[in-house]
């Protein structure tokens, strides 16, 4: 099933969620941002991996960079040109992965 | 031991061999800079965990940015202001972890 965008009462649920949580909006590209911080990189690509697993069973991909402790992450959904409820669910895994 | 950085000797000497393998030198932030392309995500994400227990083990992480079947890597080292050998060494275990 094609995913398709969020509609508006759905944004106006998860963004302010989402704000709180770190992730800031880009709405020229309609994606969602955050940059976590590890206390160096064992930890920080140990994140990624679990995040890997997750984005690979979801069939849904981060755009995200790395250097050393830090991973910046952008998530969006290119087939649908913006946001999707796959984004919500990748976004809260990763919060939830980086929390514990 | 610090790192230092290449003399112009081993430039010279190293320089062409990374462009030929698809390296191109940075003058401005003295780095190296490579697109790798595989055939989906879980090759690309397989080679990055390869390549993050080479960079534990050398202690030198590379800056990566991951977009789906694609890994853009940026290779420096920090403390020395420049490339130094272990850029050298990185560049050589990424191109031969991609290749095989």
């Amino acid at each position: 099933m094609r995913p398709h965008k969020l509609d508006s009462a759905k944004r106006e649920e998860a963004l302010p969620k989402l704000e709180l949580q770190g992730w800031a909006h880009d709405p020229a590209r309609d994606a969602i941002a955050k940059s976590y911080r590890f206390t160096d990189f064992a930890q920080a690509f140990g994140w990624m991996t679990k995040v890997a697993l997750t984005a690979e069973k979801l069939d849904h991909h981060p755009e995200w960079r790395n250097v050393y402790n830090r991973v910046e992450v952008v998530l969006t959904t290119h087939d649908a040109g913006g946001l999707t409820a796959l984004d919500l669910q990748m976004a809260e895994r990763m919060d939830a992965l980086a929390a514990g």
